[in-house]
């Protein structure tokens, strides 16, 4: 069986990303990054979800992100708060941390590389989301191109690797249908920018478009439930 | 005056390269990585290397790359010792650290979008190195296609993001001819891989190279005659 790395951050997608890595037949290693976001909880809800997943291994990465500033994520600015998810207009919000998937995915490249693994998944979606210019199609192309130019066993070309990103075109209420069907507890998962007490705040981007989700496939939402 | 991001290891390539970008009419913003590196001597030496250049500032970032492990240069592996040049027979050492000029240029990316700078620097030199794949052309051409794909400022496209690499077709000596001429003081760098009490040990891929440039140049390296 062919190992993967597997970007965990502990939110809905990364969790669906895990479990659809799994079932496509690969050992997950799972990586997520303590990059200095405000909230810290999501990493323990990645630790979670990483061993009900039985995960081979989960790395925390410890990288100050803090110095670089910009956003509401790791810098003393509001988080914006709507009413609706129709108040969204599309353009890229204030919770846009500068080049985090660029620097996620540099850091799974090197985990790939010492694995021997040619295959990382990341849960971007490029439907549902907040209009971050790093979850779309044709960034993700154009990194696995460097990637596959960048590293030693790209340069050997022992095998090329592959960037997956199977929630990139499917609709948050198509990813909660699919991780449903795989068993994802979403209970466990926490995907608010701006939780309180560990409980998301039901107004940020990511709540209004998780809280569709489930409203689309016609259940409540488990860690609304649960909370 | 356009700004400039300036990645600084405290070697003689990027002491070289601020030059050069000062030269080239940029205001420097120095980048530096307390990587888990096993000799952050040369930390001191970029922090000296950026005051005597009069940089904007110096940002050091702290990020642990020891978790990846699988190189001499951040891992319990000994530094491969050779007694000439002639000995490198252009495979790729012990001492490449899986993805770290992704990693490092990532971050550089960042500093740059915070900034609204569009111009990154790093000393990467394709001709007399050590074999690493982070230091081609293509390499390089193919993370500045992705970078502008990557970013809020790429996106927008107020302004394409271009990474200079002015050493990279230039051998040691062209290198050192050049820094020479910008009036770089090589006393304050620090090139080897394996110094000891903060000398350079004259046998590692490095120094093997910085020495046959230096004496192509026909003088002795400032840094032998401090130390």
């Amino acid at each position: 069986m062919k190992k993967a790395v597997v970007l965990l951050s502990g939110g809905l997608d990364s969790a669906t990303c895990l479990a659809i890595a799994k079932d496509e037949g690969f050992v997950p290693y799972a990586l997520s990054f303590s990059y200095g976001q405000r909230h810290t909880i999501e990493l323990e809800k990645a630790k979670d979800i990483a061993r009900e997943a039985n995960v081979v291994e989960h790395k925390i990465a410890n990288i100050d992100m803090r110095w670089i500033g910009g956003s509401a994520l790791t810098d003393n600015i509001d988080v914006p708060k709507h009413d609706s998810v129709d108040q969204l207009d599309g353009s890229i919000p204030i919770t846009y941390v500068p080049a985090r998937n660029t620097i996620f995915l540099s850091y799974a490249l090197a985990y790939a590389e010492i694995l021997g693994c040619y295959d990382i998944y990341i849960g971007v979606n490029a439907l549902d989301y907040s209009g971050y210019p790093d979850c779309r199609e044709e960034f993700i192309q154009s990194f696995e191109t460097m990637a596959n130019l960048a590293t030693a066993s790209g340069v050997k070309a022992q095998s090329r690797l592959t960037i997956h990103t199977p929630l990139i075109d499917l609709t948050k209420a198509q990813i909660i249908a699919k991780g449903l069907g795989l068993g994802v507890d979403y209970g466990k998962t926490l995907s608010c920018y701006d939780p309180v007490d560990a409980k998301p705040c039901g107004h940020c981007d990511s709540c209004l478009l998780r809280s569709k989700g489930f409203l689309e496939n016609g259940i409540t939402d488990p860690a609304l439930v649960k909370g």
